[in-house]
């Protein structure tokens, strides 16, 4: 459907009346940059780069791209681990970059409206300074937007007590591959007045509608927060305390797991003095008012030592950053043990955890490759992580890849799901199907014609 | 589009054969008991009843209906308050009075599995009986079912602290207008793969699929309740002292008004020994630990203060329950000052909550009827409800529908939307396009299409 020529100059033309000529970009350098997001192997140029500035212009490049078939694949900062905002079919990149502006912070409201190019820290701060919170926190909040949260609707380290962003999308203005802008939702917690579109577009990848502005929900922000940290024998002690934990009533802020190849990495590169030899540990949580939070960690470590905790330690909230901090630094810890990381996404029910961990480590040993995993215990989300010593590799990667494939497989078959918060993206659509099954895979594909007949939003992704 | 008159002897035939004689009905005395739902003044006859018991022999219903292009109304217990499930166009009232079994309560995964004729106190009692908690709590919940909740997405008294239906919604298996079913999320609180189907038919009013079973989450079971009476001249002053909590960061599991009118008939009802000249009160109330409790209503009670309140009580768990069933009874003390009800919902942002209701007031007034007003104060979500000495005064009922079609604009208007919990229906289909504007109106109808092309589900509802 999708030509990989440059842009007709009549196109091109018409672009640039919309945005200003020096709002598109197609300088191959440029083009380079915007060639893949932060997934490894998904690499695929775009034609050009537009930089719009609002929603009328971003309705006038849509219609530009309807009326010559081109693919407009809305981006903001790039930092999605499925090639969600990969041009696999070409076109345009449509990025948020200017949008940047947090038009409103209304506290006896509760709630920010946002452009959708604001990135998540900066509204986090911002919230911040009336007092409030915005719970989601995906692993790249410093760098990712609210745009791309709200359409990949991001996890992050506080689902279980707090759920994900989808729970703090009150109303989006959307341009619909029609160019029509719609308004959903609006400002209230309560509103039933049609199909919830709101929720809809949340998670759609940029498939059903591109956002052009968030109003999202604050909390007023917790008055402290305290963390602990145990360490386990094994995973499957891990999994019993995080069992128990919630046995014992306590739905905490906080509740990660980082397996000993991930302890290893982040030791190496943070120099914490983690336990040397434990299997696993616990990284626990919670925020709230101060006899709260300390009746909630004392639960906690309770439990972890009921369920066998070779040590737990419980730190208050001078600790905490540094200990989340560490949890947050797994990533670049592990990317430096080799020149090609894979992080994935997995998801299944919250008792089966230390099930799947053992099964991910039996399929990395048939596959000869080495598979760290860590993730939020809590919400039985884990990022199993693959670590290649070359890039150039590819019989190396295809092992990869096929375990990967397995490990999928497994989720599913363990009554969970192949995306729990990264999403679909180009990368898991082969996974899609399994996932859903045929009826409703065609399903999604009529919900993606009702919002872009031509076809020309992100195509290749969900509703492909 | 569709017939009134009886079902063919075919039809007839083939309904019985999917489930059993005796449970498809025709009887003159069942189909008047199906002719209207909560909803006044909405009175319309199904051709019949079938009670069917389990998802495929609702596929099969659904497929007989579309082949002899009948519509298909599920419904609950017909608490409904906008006359969702009224069968306008005639066709086959499909209960889910014989799907009543709780399949599963699992602890350890913080979820039950239900069909969709289980009430709402049902699941909330078996919750409980495992120290669980499902925190949607409509104020019809001991009749109400959960597959009429999640088909309207209902509130209740807790949506400020703890969100609305949508908010607990893991899974959902429904019967397509296609007669297919399919699965849509599944037992886990994290889950992106694809779109977000499982909120899309949360509020769907059965227009895009029939709910045969739903995966809900459940949260432990807080520790203690505790909930306060507020006095204040007016409500301008019930209103500042929302404002007022918020802004000291409490965000209350209750937080709900009555005007002046609503304390009288409620108090003539309850005896409680209300305030006998206070222009409003507000009931406000939290959950958790006891000191988290205790420091939350302390908090509430000085933000009463500080905002002007007449008085303010606070009572412990003893003092809990009898102050919501206050609250609770609204309704039907209301009820008996008239042979008419009309109970309607907007909502509002929470700043706006006074000048809303004052406005209802005006509105009232102008249109030389009576209208009550509570709702929940922390969500800016309001009941006016008009009571009318008698139901067959067409002239006073055309005065109320006017004043009400008055009270949704000015809702819209102030920002805010024509119904909060209640849902559209067919009493509020007029005003969901002057709501949502012409292009997402389309976008509606492109939606139902994907999901029931032959326009069977539920017709002369939400997407028609």
């Amino acid at each position: 459907m999708f030509s990989d020529e440059s842009l007709s100059t009549d196109v091109l033309r018409k672009l640039r009346s919309v945005v200003g000529d020096e709002h598109v970009r197609t300088d191959p350098g440029v083009l380079e940059a915007y060639a893949r997001d932060a997934t490894p192997l998904f690499r695929a140029y775009p034609q050009a780069i537009v930089e719009p500035d609002d929603a009328p212009q971003i309705a006038e490049i849509v219609r530009i791209a309807a009326e010559h078939r081109l693919p407009v694949i809305p981006r903001g900062s790039g930092t999605n681990l499925c090639a969600a905002t990969s041009a696999q079919q070409g076109g345009i990149v449509l990025t948020t970059a200017r949008m940047r502006r947090i038009e409103e912070i209304a506290p006896a409201e509760l709630l920010a409206r946002v452009q959708p190019g604001v990135t998540t820290a900066a509204l986090a701060k911002a919230a911040g300074e009336h007092g409030l919170f915005y719970p989601p926190d995906p692993g790249s909040h410093t760098v990712s937007t609210i745009g791309g949260n709200i359409a990949t609707c991001a996890g992050g380290l506080r689902g279980l007590k707090y759920g994900v962003t989808r729970n703090y999308v009150l109303g989006l203005t959307a341009v619909l591959g029609t160019g029509e802008i719609v308004a959903t939702g609006g400002r209230l917690w309560k509103d039933v007045a049609g199909y919830d579109l709101t929720r809809l577009l949340t998670g759609s990848e940029g498939t059903l509608g591109i956002i052009t502005e968030a109003t999202v929900a604050l909390l007023p922000a917790p008055e402290t927060t305290g963390t602990g940290l145990a360490y386990f024998t094994d995973l499957e002690a891990a999994g019993r305390a995080v069992t128990e934990i919630i046995a014992r009533g306590v739905l905490p802020a906080t509740l990660e797991f980082l397996d000993r190849r991930c302890m290893d990495a982040v030791d190496a590169y943070a120099h914490l003095g983690l336990h040397a030899t434990a299997g696993a540990m616990l990284l626990f949580g919670d925020d709230g008012g101060d006899d709260q939070v300390a009746a909630s960690l004392t639960r906690m470590r309770q439990a972890c030592l009921d369920s066998g905790a070779l040590s737990v330690e419980i730190g208050g909230v001078a600790e905490a950053e540094p200990l989340l901090a560490a949890r947050r630094c797994t990533l670049p810890a592990l990317s430096r043990l080799g020149s090609l990381t894979i992080l994935e996404d997995a998801s299944v029910p919250r008792p089966r955890l230390a099930e799947m961990v053992a099964r991910i480590d039996d399929i990395a040993r048939r596959h000869d490759i080495v598979i760290a995993t860590f993730g939020h215990a809590g919400d039985g989300n884990l990022h199993p992580t693959c670590v290649l010593p070359s890039a150039e590799d590819t019989e190396a990667i295809e092992r990869a890849e096929r375990a990967f494939g397995e490990i999928f497989r497994t989720a599913i078959a363990l009554g969970g799901t192949i995306t729990g918060e990264h999403g679909v993206g180009a990368a898991k659509l082969p996974y899609l199907a399994e996932r859903l099954g045929p009826e409703q895979t065609a399903l999604l594909r009529r919900i993606k014609s009702a919002f872009d007949p031509a076809g020309v939003l992100n195509p290749g992704k969900l509703g492909s």
